[in-house]
């Protein structure tokens, strides 16, 4: 039984039964239950792999997800998807761990699927040269950037928030309500990654408004971990350290962070206001709602798309694009109340 | 360049290569790191693909995961993983959306990596036996049951909860702490999924405690988004419905209902209280601390690839493994303070 098989006995095109069969959202939800009937019905199983197999090459272009439970990844992919499915290619998935390598996983894959070109979500940010040409295919870096690699940028494309501006702005509207005393809750100062760069723009801000940058105010928590934030929150409020906001690096660790408040007696915004960078769907229905940066998961992911469509076809050279968030004002940051002295 | 010489450059045998690559946990992260440099000095690629397809079957196992960003299914996922190497077998990952066909995916997963085995990470309660026939391998429902479907029970494994026992359970220590107003948030009462079965449960406790079952307290979402269920929740307090009490069959739902309660102006459990089922990371940071029955996500991981290796090894038949909830306390739940009549 073939795709032609279903279609025919649907009375609809193959495309119509192709887009029904991989989800596409622009099909009813009676023409998808029609489709999926008829094609138990007929024992019709797609075979992507084989037919990729016999062609020398397919239409069918990569996502390789690093951290594949991260929330915030979920709407990307979505976004990617529907791009992909609407400029005509099919899009494979592989999901690899937060800590996998996701350059071995895109040129397996890539060879494996014979695929046109891969997006990346999620990765490391210090590719090589060598990096790159293993992929062997063109590929963009999704939600991050490639800042601490050698990889030139004429080699690939990226889009992704400016994190080190972004984590300025962060931290500048906590000191825009008085905040003097602003700890950050970060994995790490020096990871080559998106923390060390969240780091580098909240000291950016501290300096800009005169602040003096104190070592005490570095919540390090080494992993990603809620619990590893809210013990670093908690022993800091326990041990008598001063300070009366945080600028946290992800939703997630900020979600921790106010329960983390919430057990020592203290309250959020009262005693210490919070701000995130994510807008994952949790941080919706924090107690207070937890103020964060919303990065653009919907464009992120349909750019990232287009322009891998653009470069496979040769349309357009590798390009950059740095995305802007939207501050989604939320009940965890208030005022300073009183001046608190450096303990 | 084979996995030969990676092993032979880092003086270490192929299975600690492999396993490093494979991001096995009882690798250092010393030697991963090792590892992986030596294995791009060396442009070793894996290519798992090519040596599968040159043999008859592969020693691999797949998993497909039902709805990939189900935050519930990450510790499931790590135990599956685990157990499988522990056993001495490769496992590969497919993953499709919330609402994909599993058996389709899972069909042409076994065809194209010639899969001896494989697990179901979430999927539909109701299979055929011509489900399963296509199929084509020995699978393991892991996390649900075929509760309305026909196909025999010696043609599959499961492992999962009891879902109407434990919708039981929550129910019933609701009501233990004098509640009988007792609402429900679910998807929907007759999807022949596990919202059905929790519905039954839920019945069930009402009937055996004398308690008159209303259907303005059964708040359907017929979605799985936490906006749906903190809409429905706000809309019933908003229209004076009366009840105290909430049990809601997933954790994601009962955060959005205790939002929804707080923006009312009243409070849990004081007002409110709420019981859910699942145990996630994030219900432990809610304010108060969701009161959940937690899965044993790690048992149910491991029971699960540990049946189908026994299988697919024809040491036993078929298997169906019922495993029990452990009730977290939490400060969402909390004694009826006044009878509430009916509205």
């Amino acid at each position: 039984m073939t795709i032609k098989d279903v279609a025919k006995y649907c009375g609809v095109s193959v495309s119509t039964v192709s887009r029904a069969l991989n989800g596409h959202p622009d099909v009813s939800e009676d023409m998808r239950a029609k489709v999926i009937d008829a094609a138990r019905l007929l024992h019709y199983v797609p075979n992507r792999s084989a037919r990729d197999l016999a062609s020398n090459q397919s239409d069918t272009l990569g996502l390789v997800v690093r951290g594949s439970t991260n929330p915030f990844f979920d709407p990307v992919m979505h976004a990617i998807e529907s791009e992909c499915n609407e400029l005509g290619y099919g899009i494979v998935h592989r999901y690899i761990a937060s800590d996998g390598d996701e350059i071995a996983a895109a040129a397996e894959f890539v060879q494996a699927k014979r695929l046109k070109g891969v997006i990346l979500l999620g990765g490391r940010f210090d590719y090589s040269e060598e990096d790159a040409k293993s992929i062997g295919a063109p590929f963009v870096c999704c939600s991050y950037s490639n800042h601490f690699g050698d990889l030139p940028k004429e080699e690939y494309s990226s889009v992704s928030i400016n994190d080190i501006a972004e984590a300025y702005k962060a931290t500048k509207a906590l000191i825009d309500l008085g905040h003097r005393r602003i700890a950050i809750l970060l994995f790490s100062t020096d990871d080559k990654s998106i923390s060390q760069l969240r780091f580098d723009g909240y000291c950016q801000a501290l300096k800009d408004a005169g602040i003096e940058f104190d070592r005490n105010l570095v919540f390090e928590t080494g992993t990603l971990s809620m619990s590893s934030a809210y013990e670093k929150v908690r022993g800091a409020i326990d041990s008598g350290i001063q300070f009366s906001a945080i600028f946290s690096i992800a939703d997630t660790m900020a979600v921790a962070a106010m329960k983390a408040i919430f057990d020592t007696g203290a309250k959020v915004p009262d005693d210490y206001s919070v701000i995130g960078i994510d807008g994952i769907e949790m941080s919706l229905y924090t107690i207070p709602t937890l103020a964060t940066l919303c990065q653009p998961q919907e464009s992120m992911g349909r750019e990232a798309a287009r322009i891998l469509v653009d470069v496979v076809e040769g349309k357009t050279k590798n390009q950059h694009v740095r995305l802007k968030t939207t501050q989604r004002p939320g009940g965890s940051m208030g005022p300073a109340k009183k001046v608190i002295l450096a303990s």
